[in-house]
C-alpha cells in the first residue's frame, strides 16, 4: 500500500506524504496528467456553468480553489474534482424556481447550494450517515444519469438552434417550444452548433482510428483527441470574431468574462431561502458523493489502494464549502475526467494541483479573449460530453438479470424526463427500496439433507441427499427480522406439521446474519410448542455475531449447549448417536 | 391435520367440513365454549362501543352477523372475532375530527370505517399485499398496544369520576381537564366506578386463588371469574334502578337501547368523506389483521393446524364489510377473547356461532332492561380489560435483547401517548424500518478457515482454523444488494489488499440469499480486476435460487464451472489439488 510508511500527521494528508516520497520522474508524470486534464476541463468548466444557468466564469472558479482543497484532503489519488454536468442541471432545476429572473439572486443561490451541499456532506460524516447514500442502487444511479443526460441534451437544443425555449421548460415544454419556434431557427447559430458537434464527434473514435492507422501510438492519439474541445473553442472564437457573428447575424455569444479570480467572500451567508434550497442541496450532495466515491473506489482498487468513504465525505464536504466561499457552483468528482487523469498517468493529487494552476492561469490570461465565443459551441461541448453518460446497455443488462431492478431503472429514466431530476430520483430509490423489502419479507426456506458422504447439507428438492425419519433439517436463507418473521413462522410450522411430529427439528442458520426481537419471539414460541409436543428444537451453524446476541436469552437457556451445534453435520451426528 | 379428508367445495369452508365430521360430544364442547365466550363478550361489546364514542348497541351488532360470517369464511378454528378495544379507540380518534358533534354523521362514519377497512383487507388479498402488514414488528405492535391501552385508561377516567373531559382531548388534555375539573368530582359516579373496578380486579387472581384453595378446579374457577363482568352489569343495573341513581344523583347511565337488531342497510354508502377516512381505515385494517393473524397462528400451531394468512385477509375483509351493512363498528380477532374461547375447549367455529346467537338473544331480550346501567361500570370493564394489554415486561425484554428494537418500542409507546394512535404507529414502524436498513447496509464479512479436520469453515478471528498462503476464503453474511454493495465492495477490496496478492479468492456465499444488479456489478468488477492481477475469483456454497439467477451472466461465463464449488471444502480441495 502506498501509505504504508506514513507517520504522524502527514498520514492524514496523502498528497503531502506522496510528495515527500515521490521521485522527480513521478512528479513529471503528474505534471503531464494535470495538464491534459486541464485541457479537457477548461472548456467543460465554461460549458457546465452555462448549463447550470450561471455565468461561464463560475465554472472556472469551481475548478481552482475547490480542486486544490480536495487534492489536500481527499483520500483518492486520482479523482478529478470540478463542475460536473449532472450536478449542473440539478443546480438549474433548483434555482429557476428560487431566483426567477434575478441574476444576482440566482448566483447567490448557487453559492448557497455549494455551501449547503458541503455542510450536508460534513454532517453526514459527523453523524456517520454515509450509509444512507448507498440507498441509490446502481440501476437507479445509471437510470438517473441517463435520464439527466437526455434531458441535458434537450436543454441544449435551444442554444444549438437559436430557437428560444423558456428556461424552466421540462422535457415536454422543450419539445413544444422547439416545434412552436421552428420558424425562428437561426442558420448561423445552427452552423456553429452543428459544425462543433460534427468536429467533436469526429475527434472521438474516427480520429482515434485514423491516427492509429497511420502509426500514431494509441495513448498519443487519445491525447490529441482530448485537445479537440479546447482547439474548437479557440477556432470558433477566432471565426466568430473575424466575421463579427454576434453583431452581423445576432449569434448568441459568451460576452465579457471578468478577468481573474474573485476574492473570497461570505456574502452569500446573508441571503435568505436556505430552507427552500435544503432539499435540492441534499440531492446534489448525495448524487455528487455517490458518483465521486464509485469512481474513486474503482480507480483505487486498480492500483491496489484503498479509499476511505468517511474521509471522502469530509473531503468533498469541505471542498464544496470552499467552493461557496470562492464564488463557485457545487463540485464533485467527474467520471470521464478522472478516467482521463488516470489514463494520462496521474499518480498523486499533484496532478490536480497542476490542473487547478492551469485553470487559474487561463482565468487571468485568456478570459478577456473569449467574449466572441458562440454559446452554440459550448452547447455542443455539453452535448458530446453528456452523450457518453447515456447508457441503455446498462438498462438491458439490469432487465435481463433482474426484472425488478430493470423496472426501477426504466422508471428512473422516465421519471427524470417527465417529472424532473428530483422526482425521478425519488421514484427510482423508492421503487428499489420497496422491491428489496418485498424480497426480504419472503425468504427462501429449504428442507436440507446430507450430500453423498460429504459433511455438506443441501436442499432436498435440488440435490440427491440423505434424510432421516423423525429428524427435520430446515435452512433459513435470510436475516430473521420483523418483516419476514410472520412468514418464516408460518413456513416453519408448515414444514413441521408436514413432517408429522418429528422428534428433532434442526434450524440451519448459515443464512441468518441477524435475529431481531420479532425473530427471537418466533424461535422462542417454536421451542415452547415443540417442547409441549415432546419434540426438540436444535440450532446449527449459528454465526458468531448472532450467537453473541442470543447469549442470555430464554431461547438459549431452554436449548442448552447440547442443542446448539457448530455445523449441520455435527447436529446430525449428535442427534443420531443419542438415539 | 383436521382437514385431511375434506373434498370438493366443502374444503373451502372449514366450519361446514368440521361439522360434518364432528361427534356430538365435540359439538357439546363447542356449545359450552361459545356460551362462556358470550358471557365475556356481551359486557365488553357494550363497553367498547362506548369507548369508540358510539351508542352501546353498536357493539352488540358487531358481535352477531360479523361473527357468523367469520365463522363461515375464516381458516382459524378458535379465533373469536368481535369489537376490540384498540380498534375502538382508533375509531374514536378518526371520527371526532370527522363528525364533530353530529351523532348521525359519527355513526355513519363508523360504518364507513368498517366498510373501508374491509375493502382494504380484500384489496390486500387480491393484490397479494399481505406482506406489507409484516412491517409492524413485534416490539412496535407491543408498544402500540401498551400505548393505546394506557391512553384508553386515561379516556375512561372521566366516566369513572364524573369530571367532564372534552372528547377530543389528547393525553395532556385529559390530565389538564381532570385537574381543572377536580371540584366537579361526582362521588356517586366514583362509587359505582371504583366499586366496579375493585370487584373486577378481585374477580381475577384473588378470586382464582381463593376458589382453588377451597378445592374448586382451576378451570371451573377460571369460568366463575369470567362471569364477573356480566354479574356486575346485572347487579349495577339493579342497584342503579333501585336508588334511581340517574334521577337522584345525576349519575350518567347508558339510557334507552334499541330493542333487537337493525335491518341490513347500505345507507352509509351515500355519505361523503370516504377519502378523509381512508388513512385511519387502513390503519384499523392493518392493526386488526396483524392482531388477529398472530393469535390465530399461535392457537392453530398448538393444535398442529395451519392458518392461511391470505385466506384470513379475505375472511376478515368480508367480515368487516358485513359489519358495515349490519350497522356495526369494525371488528377483529381479540387476543384475550380467543384465549378464553380456546381454553374453554372450542374446537370449531361452531363455538363462535353459539356466541353470536347468545348475543342476538341478549339484544332481543335484555337491552330494554339496561337503561339504568351506569356508564362508570362499563368504563371499569374497559379499564380492567385493557389493563392486561399494558406490557412493560416486553419492553424490558426487547431492550435487553436489542437496543434498537427496545428504542423503537419505547418510541411507539411515547408516540401514541403524545401524538395519538396514528402518529405513534408511524414513528415506531419508521424507526424499525430505518434500523433494519442500517443493519443490512453494514453486513458482517468474515475471512474463514477450516475447523480442525472437519469440512466446516469458520471465522479466523473466532475459531482455531487452518488457512493457506495465497488462498483467501471470505464469507459474506448478508444478501448482496444495493444498500450494502458499496460497503461489501470496500471490505472485499480491503481483505484482498491485506492478503497481499492472493492467487485464489473464494467467496463463501452461504449467507447470500439474493444478489441484485448492484451486487452483481460488484462481483463482476472484482472478477475483472483480480484477473488483471493474475488472481482467480471462486464462488462456493451458492444457494440454488441465487445460482439460477446467475446463469447467463458475464460473471458466470468468466468463472466457468471450474470456479463454482458446491462447498468451501470442495473449493479448497480443488484449488490445492491444482497447485
Amino acid at each position: 500500500m502506498a501509505d504504508g510508511g506514513a507517520s504522524g500527521w502527514l498520514k492524514h494528508f496523502p498528497l503531502l506524504d506522496d510528495l515527500r516520497r515521490a521521485s522527480s520522474g513521478e512528479l513529471a508524470q503528474d505534471g503531464i496528467a494535470g495538464t491534459i486534464t486541464a485541457i479537457l476541463l477548461i472548456p467543460q468548466a465554461l460549458a457546465y456553468a452555462l448549463l447550470a444557468g450561471l455565468p461561464p466564469e463560475v465554472g472556472l472558479y469551481a475548478s481552482v480553489l475547490p480542486v486544490i482543497v480536495y487534492a489536500l484532503l481527499g483520500s483518492s489519488r486520482v479523482l478529478a474534482v470540478g463542475p460536473v454536468a449532472v450536478a449542473a442541471v440539478m443546480v438549474s432545476a433548483a434555482l429557476i424556481p428560487y431566483a426567477g429572473d434575478d441574476p444576482a439572486r440566482y448566483l447567490s443561490g448557487a453559492l448557497i447550494l455549494s455551501a449547503l451541499s458541503g455542510a450536508i456532506l460534513l454532517a453526514m460524516a459527523a453523524l456517520k450517515l454515509g450509509w444512507l447514500t448507498s440507498f441509490i442502487s446502481h440501476p437507479v444511479l445509471s437510470g438517473f444519469t441517463t435520464g439527466a443526460a437526455l434531458f441535458i441534451v434537450g436543454t441544449q437544443l435551444s442554444s444549438l438552434s437559436g430557437i428560444p425555449v423558456p428556461r424552466d421548460a421540462g422535457s415536454e415544454g422543450i419539445v413544444a417550444a422547439l416545434y412552436a419556434g421552428r420558424d425562428q431557427l437561426d442558420s448561423e447559430t445552427l452552423a456553429f452548433g452543428l459544425g462543433a458537434l460534427l468536429l467533436l464527434f469526429a475527434a472521438r473514435a474516427p480520429l482515434m482510428n485514423l491516427l492509429t492507422r497511420i502509426g500514431v501510438k494509441r495513448e498519443t492519439a487519445g491525447i490529441v483527441g482530448r485537445t479537440a474541445p479546447l482547439l474548437l473553442v479557440i477556432a470558433a472564437t477566432v471565426l466568430s470574431a473575424v466575421f463579427d457573428a454576434h453583431g452581423r447575424w445576432g449569434v448568441a455569444v459568451v460576452g465579457q468574462i471578468p478577468h481573474g479570480l474573485p476574492g473570497l467572500s461570505l456574502h452569500f451567508l446573508a441571503e435568505d431561502g436556505w430552507l427552500q434550497l435544503l432539499a435540492p442541496a441534499a440531492l446534489i450532495a448525495v448524487i455528487g458523493y455517490v458518483e465521486s466515491i464509485s469512481v474513486a473506489k474503482a480507480l483505487a482498487f486498480r492500483r491496489q489502494e484503498k479509499v476511505d468513504p468517511d474521509r471522502e465525505l469530509l473531503a468533498l464536504g469541505s471542498t464544496n464549502i470552499v467552493a461557496a466561499i470562492a464564488g463557485a457552483m457545487p463540485v464533485a468528482g467527474g467520471f470521464a475526467r478522472s478516467m482521463v487523469n488516470y489514463d494520462a498517468g496521474a499518480r498523486t493529487q499533484l496532478a490536480a494541483v497542476i490542473t487547478a494552476l492551469w485553470v487559474a492561469m487561463a482565468a487571468f490570461l485568456f478570459t478577456g479573449l473569449l467574449a466572441p465565443l458562440p454559446k452554440a459551441v459550448l452547447a455542443a461541448i455539453i452535448v458530446v460530453a453528456v452523450w457518453q453518460l447515456v447508457d441503455f446497455k446498462s438498462l438491458a443488462h439490469s432487465w435481463r438479470y433482474d426484472r425488478g431492478d430493470g423496472a426501477a431503472q426504466a422508471a428512473t429514466i422516465v421519471g427524470v424526463l417527465v417529472d424532473g431530476v428530483e422526482g425521478g430520483l425519488m421514484i427510482g430509490a423508492g421503487l428499489s427500496l420497496l422491491l428489496f423489502l418485498y424480497r426480504t419479507s419472503r425468504p427462501h426456506i429449504a428442507v436440507v439433507g446430507q450430500v453423498g458422504e460429504t459433511e455438506h447439507f443441501r436442499n432436498v428438492l435440488r440435490h440427491e441427499v440423505r434424510t432421516w425419519p423423525g429428524l427435520l433439517l430446515v435452512r433459513i436463507d435470510e436475516t430473521l427480522y420483523f418483516a419476514n418473521a410472520p412468514r418464516v413462522e408460518s413456513e416453519l410450522q408448515s414444514h413441521i406439521v408436514e413432517a408429522r411430529k418429528p422428534k428433532d427439528v434442526v434450524l440451519v442458520m448459515s443464512g441468518v446474519a441477524y435475529i431481531d426481537t420479532s425473530g427471537l419471539d418466533v424461535l422462542e414460541a417454536l421451542e415452547t410448542v415443540l417442547r409441549q409436543h415432546s419434540s426438540r428444537l436444535h440450532l446449527a451453524e449459528v454465526k458468531g455475531p448472532v450467537m453473541d446476541r442470543l447469549a442470555g436469552t430464554d431461547l438459549l437457556a431452554a436449548l442448552g449447549p447440547a442443542r446448539v451445534h457448530l455445523s449441520a453435520h455435527d447436529a446430525v451426528v449428535a442427534i443420531r448417536s443419542a438415539l
